[in-house]
């Protein structure tokens, strides 16, 4: 038998620092997030992400507005609501919850797909440029919560919303002549239909979620493919200037030795890849997966766990290049290593991936988050010389204080679903063992 | 009497070092850069700089090629071959020199106007946007290249083409309500007005020279209002980001204590002062002049004599703030701090300036020409990772190896103009006293 994380619902914390970590997460940090998501928050950029839902639900008049994955915000939320609802039941929040599954589940098209930014604002243009827009990933982060909510409250709304939307996209992408031979140009999905397959069963969701990795930088390149189908304007994306090594598609996966581009893409694609990797027995692809490891962790991060080395694409750039002040060093890649370990560690049960899960944990992801659980770091360098982070082009990405809310705002709510699923990482058993990985006071 | 440099005609440098630089000046720089102005030089990018004067006396058909300021780069050429001339006569070269000076002369317009990008691309845009574009900038270099012609060989065609276009330029500006009431964006012209004074004696030159000194920064702000004057689309520029600060026109001069923005802007800038300062024997604005040169040389100077701490506006940024690898150290900046330093020391009669210049000139002006004289560093940094030049954004502007040529070909022009005047700044002298300021073998 392989070695299993307990279930959260199973472990009961007793520890000071993450006890108050899940009190500020369960009554700060959500119905703060919860006001931003409703743009309750005088000061703060608007999110519009649940007016979005309304709109693509034909239920408010209005424009999208916000980033082509605001509705990830809402994912993240409620897979951060569903750790909450795992641990301490909350029918209030519960009820909010089963609110907001119900206007997803009245957004959701005809035929299963489920996207405001495109159900709203370009319904033409839906999988047109997988490169750049954020479909998948955003459907990714919703199937998340919808397994984490189905995990906690046995309800299975969303769970069977986003398997409609799962097997809608089982039907546009695969190998077949008649399918679209794409691939999300910022992975979440694959380690999201795992999830999905481990929660239903079902082993269409494995294996699109394989189908995906295996295909990822393959030629011809999908990426090449979709611009020549589309008439956008030449913009100015990291992608034009960093090529898809910015979305680790510049190789397929199996060919693969050193973590490029984006950190966050890389680190959930890892994930997945792992996921699959051990899921199916892949020996080949579990030797990708450690040698990707060694990369990162020897060789391509902070002291603190944190990864990104420069502003520009968010991105890891090249051994050993870690300035301290500008650092990228975002929030989102240390949740998304501590993943990553997570997952690495049920594949060889070797505390080395536990040090790396640990030293992330308290330094490259708490440090993101205030002690009221109000403001946060998008960016956390190791080095901040304030003047300098106002006076120097080079560090504008670098603030000195904590902010508010952020346009793009994938770090808070990102935090919240980690810090609410603390219990997850705790123990883990086989039938004849209990491994204990980190230091925190429970039971 | 106040201390003058000794005519650089009556210097004779026996110095290895320095010697050798002139003669790579007179025998590879400026030849190379003759071919380079034309156009004859594979793999490096054209300039198209002679052509665009052909195209502007109509004796070519075309369109106007380069920098909106790519007259500056002919002008700057004909200055070093002045000086070239001044120490070592070769009939070649000045004949070269003639003909390309009876080519400016029919590029002028009737009305005495000459600049090539307006006269040929946008004649109807003519001293509509003094902050961006480069016009008055353009006629300072060409002012300088006539005053050093002039007093190499005794010819007065460029000199009598200068002069008319300074006679015109102080039609236009001036503090009369059928004038405009601006300035250069970029200042240059102001030091060129006094040399064409010193040259002709004529009070005009050096009064319009004053004008552009005390009106920069002014209410009503001069850019304000020929902004309104324009029908622009908005642009990237730095000045949108940084203010009129970026060209020293956040405050009149008199106010101003630190030294903000393009470097070079600034250091031209404040050499004009200190000319017209000088000049005019104005106490008040030397007193400016010292101030800033306290903060330039003690609070944003490298220890290598260069200056500007930001790529993003070419820059100085505040006080302490020089970073190794992320400096921009223009070669230009350095040169420009040279010409500076030696107006101060004039003024002061003071060690610490030839100090500074003497700094400069060996380490952040010399680092900027290849031994072989036929490739040069635009951004001189105290610090370099090859590897990260190419890999990270923020070091983009920070080249591992000289490069042969640059589209914006600012610096090389200007090495060689410095170095082919250096008799200049070895020696000066008073009625009763001799002064020698460097440690270069010389009689």
């Amino acid at each position: 038998m392989k070695a299993k994380p307990i279930s959260p619902t199973a472990v009961k914390l007793k520890d000071k620092l993450w006890n108050e970590r899940f009190r500020l997460v369960k009554e700060e940090v959500i119905p703060y997030q919860w006001d931003s998501l409703n743009d309750r928050i005088p000061g703060v950029p608007p999110s519009h992400a649940i007016e979005n839902f309304r709109i693509a639900a034909g239920e408010s008049e209005g424009e999208f507005f916000g980033m082509v994955f605001q509705d990830s915000d809402v994912a993240k939320w409620l897979e951060a609501v569903s750790y909450v609802l795992a641990t301490e039941p909350d029918a209030k929040l519960e009820e909010t919850a089963d609110d907001v599954i119900e206007l997803i589940a009245r957004a959701q098209q005809e035929d299963g797909y489920l996207n405001t930014y495109f159900t709203v604002a370009e319904p033409e243009k839906r999988w047109t440029n997988l490169r750049d827009w954020h479909e998948l990933y955003c459907a990714g982060h919703m199937m998340e919560a919808a397994v984490a909510y189905y995990e906690a409250t046995g309800k299975r709304k969303l769970l069977d919303v986003m398997c409609r939307f799962a097997d809608y996209i089982a039907e546009v992408f695969g190998p077949e002549p008649d399918k679209m031979q794409g691939y999300p140009g910022h992975p979440e999905i694959e380690l999201a239909l795992v999830r999905l397959y481990h929660a239903t069963g079902k082993e269409r969701y494995l294996n699109l979620s394989k189908y995906f990795i295996d295909q990822r930088g393959q030629q011809p390149h999908w990426y090449e493919i979709e611009a020549k189908g589309r008439e956008d304007a030449p913009r100015r994306h990291p992608h034009d200037y960093l090529g898809p090594a910015y979305s680790q598609a510049h190789l397929p996966i199996r060919q693969q030795t050193t973590a490029e581009g984006h950190s966050v893409r890389a680190l959930y694609l890892f994930s997945g890849v792992t996921d699959v990797a051990a899921e199916t027995d892949d020996k080949e692809l579990l030797e990708v997966c450690r040698q990707l490891w060694d990369n990162v962790t020897n060789r391509r991060m902070y002291v603190t766990g944190a990864v990104g080395s420069d502003h520009f694409g968010e991105r890891f750039t090249f051994d050993y290049d870690l300035p301290n002040d500008r650092a990228y060093t975002e929030t989102c890649a240390s949740i998304a290593l501590v993943f990553w370990a997570h997952r690495m560690l049920h594949v060889d049960l070797d505390g080395k991936y536990t040090d790396v899960l640990e030293r992330s944990l308290y330094n490259g992801v708490l440090s993101g988050i205030s002690l009221d659980g109000k403001s946060f770091f998008y960016v956390n360098p190791l080095e901040v010389w304030p003047k300098a982070c106002s006076a120097r082009n080079d560090l504008r990405h670098v603030k000195p204080v904590r902010q508010g809310w952020f346009s793009c705002a994938c770090c808070p709510p990102n935090v919240a679903r980690l810090l609410a699923s603390l219990p997850h990482y705790v123990y883990s058993y086989t039938s004849d063992t209990a491994y204990v990985h980190l230091y925190v006071a429970s039971e």
